[in-house]
C-alpha cells in the first residue's frame, strides 16, 4: 500500500507501544489506548465514527483488510506496515486477515456527571468473553451506557472487544465506578438479578416505567453485598429444569430482552 | 483415602485410557466413555443419578474432592488414586481440586426413535463453551432434549460438560442427527432464529401450543439451510441499538426463555 509508512524495526518507539498494548493490560489504560483486531471491528469503528489513531498493516495482509485501512486512510487515519513476524506480537488472533487499528480511548467521549439512559452495570464480571458478549446484549437491547465496578475485565482489552462485536463503538463505558458512586450518578431505577427474595422476572408488574440498570454480577459469586445494598428492586428468572443457574452472558441477555419486551408492549 | 486403587505408573492401562479420553476428542467417541472434572459435576453426577464408572483422585487432592469420592464410593464407584504428576494430564483444570471422574455414555440412555419433549437443536454449534452454555440455558428453561447436528462441538467433551454446570445429566443428549432425520423423528414445531422473513420473537402469535424445538445455528454463518428447510417457523430477536447480530448463547437463551414465558402466561 502506497500509503501506508514501513516500520521495519522492533526498536520503533511506535512498535514497541503497539506492542505493549497488545500484550499488557495495565497498558491501556495508562496510555489510554488500545488495540481492535481485524476488520470486522474496524468497519464498525469507522461507521459509528470512533476515535482511530493509526491502522497497522502486515506486510502479509490479505486485500480484505487492505481495503479497510484504505477506507481508514481515506478519513485521515495514518498507516502503517510491519513485517509479519513483528506483526504477530500484535495481534490476538493466529490467522486472521492481517490487520489492527489503534484506538484513541481518551478522545473517547466526554465524561458524564449524570449517568443517563438505560444501563448494564457490570459488578465484577472477570471473563473477557463474559463481558464482552454481555456488552453486545446490551447495546442490542437499548442499553446505551455500560458502567463497571472495580473487579471487572478490562472492557477495552482486545477479548472485550473481540467478543462485543463492534458494540463497543455505539456505548457510552464507564470503568471503576462503585455501586455508591453508581447510585449517586444514576437517578433510574436499579435492578438485580438475584436468586433470593426477589421478584419473578415474568411476572412481576412493570418496571421499565423508568430509566432501568441492569447489574449483573461475577460469575460465581454473583452480584456483590455492596451492589445488592443500592438495588430498588431484586428479580429471579424461572426455571422449568434441573439447572441451579444460568450462565452470566444467558440470565443478562434474558434480563435486557425482557426489558425491551415489555417497553414495546406498552408502548402500542 | 483407603477405599482408592493406587496406580503409580503410567503404563497402567487404566491410566492409558483416562489420559487418551483426557486429551483426544475421538477417543470419547470410540471408548463411549468421557471424564467429568472437579466436584460440581461430580455432585451433578450423583445427584442425578447418570452412570459413572470410575473416580480418580489425584494424591494430592483437597479434603472436598475426596468427600465426594467418598459419597461415589458409597453408591458403588470404584475409586483410584494417581500421582499429582500422572494427574496433571488427566484435568483440563491448572488448579483443580483433584478429581476427575469417568462417565459410562454407553450406558447413557437407551436411543428414543421419537424425540419427544421441548428440543434444542444445535445445528453446527462449533465453541464448546457456546454449546454447553447453551445446553444449560435449555434445560433450565424445560428443554430436556438436546440434539445436535453434524459438525457441533463434541457435547461430551470436558469443555462443553464444563460450560453445561452439570446440566447434561438432566437431558437426553443425541449427537450426529441431521436436520433431515430430526424432521421425520420429531412432531412438534420447528422454530429458527434468523433474519430474514421472520416473525419478531416477542410480537408472534402464541407458538407453544405443541411441542417445540429451537434450532441454533454456528457462530457465524448461522443456521445451515438444511436447517431452515425443516423450520415450520422463523423468528427474529428485534433490536434496539447498532448491532448486526447477538452471540449464539444470548440469542438460545433468549429465544429457551422467551418460550417458558408464554408456556407459563397460557398456563395461568
Amino acid at each position: 500500500m502506497k500509503t501506508a509508512l514501513y516500520i521495519e524495526s522492533e526498536a520503533n518507539a511506535r512498535y514497541k507501544r503497539w506492542k505493549k498494548l497488545a500484550q499488557d493490560q495495565k497498558a491501556i489504560r495508562k496510555e489510554q489506548a488500545t488495540l481492535i483486531e481485524g476488520v470486522h471491528l474496524l468497519e464498525s469503528a469507522l461507521q459509528l465514527k470512533a476515535p482511530l489513531s493509526a491502522v497497522v498493516l502486515s506486510e502479509a495482509a490479505k486485500a480484505q483488510a487492505r481495503q479497510w485501512a484504505q477506507s481508514a486512510v481515506a478519513v485521515g487515519v495514518p498507516c502503517y506496515e510491519v513485517p509479519a513476524r513483528l506483526f504477530r506480537a500484535l495481534s490476538p488472533v493466529e490467522n486472521g486477515l492481517g490487520v489492527v487499528s489503534e484506538l484513541n480511548l481518551a478522545k473517547w467521549q466526554p465524561r458524564q456527571e449524570e449517568l443517563r439512559g438505560d444501563v448494564l452495570y457490570l459488578d465484577g464480571v472477570q471473563d473477557a468473553g463474559n463481558a464482552g458478549t454481555l456488552i453486545r446484549s446490551a447495546v442490542a437491547a437499548g442499553f446505551g451506557t455500560i458502567v463497571a465496578n472495580v473487579g471487572t475485565a478490562n472492557l477495552w482489552s482486545p477479548k472485550v472487544l473481540r467478543a462485543g462485536m463492534g458494540a463497543h463503538f455505539a456505548a457510552y463505558i464507564e470503568e471503576g465506578v462503585t455501586p455508591q458512586a453508581f447510585r449517586e450518578r444514576f437517578k433510574g431505577r436499579i435492578l438485580v438479578a438475584d436468586l433470593k427474595d426477589a421478584d419473578d422476572l415474568f411476572e412481576a408488574d412493570d418496571f421499565t416505567q423508568t430509566e432501568v440498570a441492569w447489574v449483573m454480577g461475577a460469575e460465581g459469586p454473583g452480584v456483590s453485598a455492596a451492589a445488592k445494598a443500592i438495588a430498588d428492586q431484586r428479580f429471579f428468572i424461572p426455571f422449568a429444569g434441573a439447572v441451579e443457574s444460568l450462565n452470566v452472558c444467558a440470565a443478562g441477555s434474558i434480563c435486557l430482552f425482557e426489558t425491551l419486551r415489555r417497553r414495546r408492549t406498552h408502548r402500542t
